[in-house]
């Protein structure tokens, strides 16, 4: 229930910064979908007109569900605002996303917006990223196996996913793959996240480095990146 | 005429490093075509018995068609020997490749392999990588626009790729767009190679570095890679 507050006034703090005729970039999640919620009210009072290209088949159909229009960015190659949500967010505003299993569209969203904005709960803080989380690593179907073992040379614990709702392997919006590669810690996010996506076979990792400009936690915490 | 006859040669001296019991991991285009027809009759005369990880819809049907058993990366993680074409090959055995769009899936086998032989008649031998081929790039469709920018910051001019048998662009086997990305140059290959994995919405490149270490290049000439 505290984590639920949290995350409304995070979103609610997010949703200050649209402004009337923005290209918005919609990340996936559950705050994210607070976010919309809110973003939708502004529409129907009809204090902003905005137009959203979403990171996942669960934002795009969210946002037509509220009658929020959708483009995308072979229409709107630069977008003027991310929002999105994190699995954690480490004190310089480096993340690891991906429990959704959306983050390759996500980090292609955030890299086209001159703001990725990071809403959150506080359960999400982490002093060294990787410590609870694992980093998912999208990947070929076919390549699975030889990436887990090149993961795993690379100091982690590796799992395929699974989900529910089908048999086998979590597919993703993109018919991929995705492992969780579990590290004791990261502590260079940078190397690490170049590192996994030269791994032929890996289509985008989880580590969002020196992309998140602002991250809204809580109730009241905001966290701003200073050397952007 | 005797580019067929070079690729012919090329073909056959790969061939002869075929062992009994190998899993091989097997090329797409016009000389790996070859190379699967030569060891077909090897196979047919049971000279030896050997089991094929594919690199595309085009080479699996091909070795389908000739009887040679299929298997996949999953079932064997580690290939003794991958036989593949490329488009350029520089004096230190750097590729480019890509022509065919199976680039992603032949960098995850020849990533897999012990041993990679390339096999190429002499028009694709070249000084500097680059100045001839455009670089193929696989990306995710919704990204194609905001890839193409960043390459174009990076030097080159980019084309999406069309084809021909559908409208629009070509989809690859892994169902994404290519893009052709020409450089002036590529004195740096590695850096590059790199620097275009990290562009968000990036699958892989067509840039293959350090991987080859034997390529039969027409009739007779054999180029080795030294600091394997």
């Amino acid at each position: 229930m505290r984590l639920e507050d949290e995350k409304k006034a995070a979103a609610l703090a997010a949703v200050k910064r649209v402004r009337d005729g923005m290209v918005l970039g919609i990340g996936s999640g559950s705050t994210v979908a607070i976010f919309v919620e809110a973003l939708a009210s502004l529409v129907r009072e009809k204090e902003v007109e905005v137009i959203c290209v979403p990171t996942s088949y669960q934002s795009a159909i969210l946002l037509a569900s509220h009658g929020i229009p959708l483009t995308s960015l072979t229409e709107h190659p630069t977008l003027d605002l991310t929002v999105d949500g994190a699995d954690e967010i480490d004190p310089n505003l480096n993340l690891i996303k991906g429990m959704g299993g959306a983050l390759t569209q996500e980090k292609i969203v955030a890299a086209s917006s001159k703001e990725m904005v990071v809403i959150a709960d506080s359960s999400k803080l982490v002093e060294v990223l990787g410590v609870k989380t694992p980093i998912p690593v999208e990947v070929i179907p076919m390549a699975w196996k030889t990436v887990a073992e090149k993961l795993a040379k690379l100091g982690s614990k590796v799992e395929l996913r699974h989900g529910s709702g089908k048999v086998g392997p979590v597919v993703t919006d993109n018919g991929n793959f995705i492992l969780d590669a579990k590290f004791p810690r990261v502590d260079q996010p940078k190397t690490l996240e170049e590192k996994i996506n030269n791994i032929p076979g890996v289509v985008e990792n989880g580590l969002f480095v020196e992309m998140a400009k602002i991250a809204y936690v809580g109730q009241g915490k905001t966290l701003e990146r200073k050397q952007f």
